[in-house]
């Protein structure tokens, strides 16, 4: 997968390497996918107090790979046209770099020749592209019954105290939990009504994996979730299983007994996450991560300025007050992507897998 | 950097592709960084009770890209040959999985065809090769003065209480506060002595990386060091700067505000941990590890057969009980592998890199 | 560069990863470049007898990567949309192989998920892609004096006698010789008029390329011409300098002396065709590529179809006769991208080009 | 597959990576074929005219990735150790840039950090680690019975007249054809005689091959084919099938018609060398590669030295003054990586090929 696009400039989009061809692929489920990453609108469709109202459509169109409804085999290329971008205000952000933003960095990697417009190439936007990707990936990964499913668990230094995946689309933060949800969407409006934002975590949660998909070393499973996760703006932590809790626990508490059920061999506890030594181990796989909060607020913040001054910044306009709900979207994409990758790429890892 | 070998095969080593040509490689630096990692020696030297004894040497051998001392711009083949790998009673783990190891993935994976010596190509000793590589790109690094340091800040739920650099090889927990270590190493001795094992986590501080390292989606620096570091085996936890912390923050606490010193954009505090929209600040970039206990306890654990059969198991033999003070060499060379690797591919991000 | 595309689909387009920002970069060469390949256009602007006519305008699209006219560094996207492609009569191409084409190992390879219409993505089409691509690699090459020059030297059995590179945009073959391609053409509308074709060889000519280009073992610079120029359909062979002529030379025939000259060394003679060890010696590099006769041919010929009968087939339509006219483009296009990528994969090669 | 090693460095080797476990390995068939590759050895084992006698060993020794006589899925590490390298005299090699060869690019590339002692990285003792691993892959496509033969089809001009692949290994040329075989080795004779050398035709047969190996676009199987045969050291051209003759051709005349035979699709004629649209179409694969005259020749020669200055150089020592019999066995082995390599990554082209 490969992607391009820039916050304001002409379209978003991605191409596909490497789908088998002859698979039926349902251009409503990857517009669905786009739908819940836009801001502002809440699961039950309305807008709501904790993400911020935008009118794009954010409408996908296929450009290749696709013919009478199957993969071909060849790349697919899907695009999302920007329409919202023109005749914006971009204040001053040409001139002055955004605490917690990429503008400072870009700035001195690129030399200066930066869009600046949105964020340019920084933007969450850019995220879009990951979601019709993975949409596509979700789709293949069906086929063989595996099902990836993310949700907030934490927003605003409030934890969800259940894991009911029935609730996640009922509330704004996508919380497998309305009442904690409730209480977050409280907390988080107090931090808006301040000018300020709060950080989130969000648990990711794969059924149906099969045993063997990973590489011995450096490949391992769980080090190109965390790399395709890392790769999401906003990201600063991730950990499977146990995670940091692991490091806590004593080895006989930690370790999951083998047992047989059914012929088949299972984990009586799954402290590991579904991943043993980089390869998945046929259990759920269970991962989480925490996003920082939005660094765009309304508060007065110090800064400097392209030709090295120090000044103040005042930040404007519609902003996510947390980023965890939205990214729920990106984080279950970026997960299909890799596990799509990892299963393709595990074919021929014993010599039966050839004829 | 590829590389191969198991733990009791013949030998092991990697082949670093791209090294720059021109620069003075010093062996015995190679050769510290090896005898770092190897196991039963306290950093004074001395067996020690937290660690546990083994014999064997660790004697690399530079088989190419080397002349007269200096890089050639060629591969160089690193190597370490195993010798005290003869006549071993490895029980019953050809037939039997260890709980919390790779084995059953990797029967399963590869069909039963598995080096089940030792733990074969899923042993810790598969590190050696990495600290090797990292030894290189150590002084690679060093020559445009960046430094990185790693340490262990927990181990058996015990945290270190400061950091004090110097003393990180002053006690057998690497920890930069020997207070701290003597708590550590005393509670591990008591875990030891119930046939149990303990957890840590690991900082790491890059010092003197310049700003622009790291691409801006996919190939993210910390995304990167994400991947390298969970590649190493026990990792369950990765996160950057205030990393699991910053979701419980605001953004008005977790932004750090831009400031000129010196003619230099800096940052006045640093919870990003030096990376900004995956692209190095120029500040100190710290991120931390969580390794899980180690998995081989004495402890009788429930497991399966290879003939898919409930049993027991009990490992016996030389086990550290925790995994961090020697994973703090190998946290180092991945971090140096992976920035070294960043260094060379930013050139050229920009039309002035080209001559 | 990944590219993406049918020719009977809705767009064709590529995405181009690691260009340097600063370039600026002039939309109207691509322009240019890609009405260069566009079929039935002689380079006087007429219509003509050897290629065929075609109206679609292949105008080009920027979509990302670009502001304010110079690159960021960030991904850009170009497309194309198809715009004849509609009500098309494809005849019975989707049941029928035709001979010399990719008909059958694309049904075989993607088990009948095919997009017959026009040859999909094995379509000569496809290269407008590259073209695209090629057209900015050109333009970041120009800025360090390196310059790519393709054109006819055989065609139709036909030899072009001299190599005046001013005469290739003033005959429809894009041959340096004026006279040479009066006859090509008469002779392929001679083959044309009996339903038949012709094949050709293509030269090309890099200029002001620096030595140092080409890693020393398995991805050499004339390793990485051959793959790039073989990928491009119809191509049966690839030769560098002297190429198969060279076979025959005896050593000190072949050996190019080395001599000072204005301070530089320099070669005596270039039967290496500017590349030495895989590495260019800062000579010219040239080299050819081999074009096999365009498959579709009007002449009744024995094929089989999807239901695996025997039967006949007569391909209709709108072919080029002769393919190396246009491909000379096409040929110029992979040669900008490799050298580029070799330019900057290049960077970083000895000590001295870290900062 | 990655290699190390310099002609007289401390050794020289491999590791090959996603070979399939399970895979019975026999080291006595690498070895075999490092034999057929040393120099100075006849097909029959006597020291023959042609090529010049050397008296290392080449003894492979597996490092890793076996166990008890099978691959476990995880690298392979072959290596050979140098022997003979020790106390050489290597002239003024050092300061004056042998003609035709590496030399100066190394130096101009590098910086002059160069390994000179008999070539170094540049060696056509490199091919060593390429056989090795070629002789891996073989063993892979054995099991699926494809199998690949190279041999001498033209050398200092004179041409096989015959395809009788039992006479290869009967004559020092490893020619087809022991007539033709019995003139190259004269002609050649009297080219050493007079210090200079010759050059050569190889054509390399797979047979058994299935239909469906190669992708749509850029890793076309022949461009993949023309990449790793060009990356062998005195390749200067190389084509598939009728390859350039295919310029001279007609569209009627090249085509090759379908025809069924025993229910399966064939093809009446092979011009197509076994490859349509980049993809194996179940037919013989043929290609062929020319190599350059040795450009060690004893004949005094026009170069300069390191500090810029002309001189003369003359080349003594043992050399062979034809490369294409030794070859043979390396074109075999790229082949034979590049075919096993395109076989793995083909699984998973269509959505059957996954459980």
């Amino acid at each position: 997968m490969t992607t391009f696009g820039e916050s304001h400039g002409v379209a978003l989009g991605c191409i596909i390497d490497g789908c088998p061809a002859g698979l039926e692929l349902n251009k409503e489920m990857i517009q669905k996918a786009l739908n819940r990453r836009r801001p502002g609108v809440s699961p039950d469709g309305k807008l709501n107090a904790s993400v911020t109202a935008r009118t794009e459509a954010d409408e996908v169109e296929i450009l290749s790979g696709l013919f009478e409804g199957r993969t071909t085999g060849t790349p697919i290329a899907l695009e999302v046209r920007n329409t919202s971008q023109h005749s914006k205000d971009y204040g001053n952000l040409d001139l002055t770099f955004r605490p917690g933003h990429a503008d400072y960095t870009y700035d001195i990697k690129y030399k200066g020749n930066r869009d600046y417009r949105g964020g340019g190439r920084s933007s969450g936007r850019e995220t879009l592209a990951r979601v019709a990707a993975g949409a596509v990936a979700s789709q293949l990964l069906a086929q063989y019954g595996i099902k990836i499913t993310a949700y907030t668990i934490k927003a605003a230094g409030i934890s969800a105290e259940k894991r009911n995946l029935s609730q996640i689309e009922e509330n704004a933060l996508r919380a497998p939990d309305n009442e904690a949800a409730k209480k977050m969407n409280a907390r988080i409006e107090e931090l808006r009504a301040s000018g300020d934002s709060a950080g989130g975590v969000i648990e990711c949660l794969v059924t149906g994996c099969p045993a063997g998909l990973g590489e011995p070393v450096f490949d391992k499973l769980d080090a190109r979730l965390a790399h395709a996760v890392f790769s999401i703006g906003a990201v600063k932590g991730f950990e499977v299983g146990e995670g940091f809790a692991a490091a806590r626990l004593k080895g006989s508490e930690n370790n999951d007994a083998f047992r047989m059920a059914q012929d088949r061999v299972t984990k009586a506890t799954n402290h590991a996450g579904g991943i043993l030594g980089g390869i998945s181990d046929g259990d759920d796989i269970i991962f989480r991560a925490a996003f920082k909060p939005t660094p765009s607020i309304a508060q007065t913040q110090q800064t400097v300025n392209r030709d090295h001054k120090d000044t103040d910044i005042e930040i404007h306009g519609r902003h996510d007050p947390v980023i965890a709900p939205r990214a729920v979207v990106v984080v279950e994409s970026m997960a299909a992507i890799v596990i799509a990758d990892m299963y393709l790429s595990s074919l021929g890892s014993k010599l039966d897998d050839l004829k």
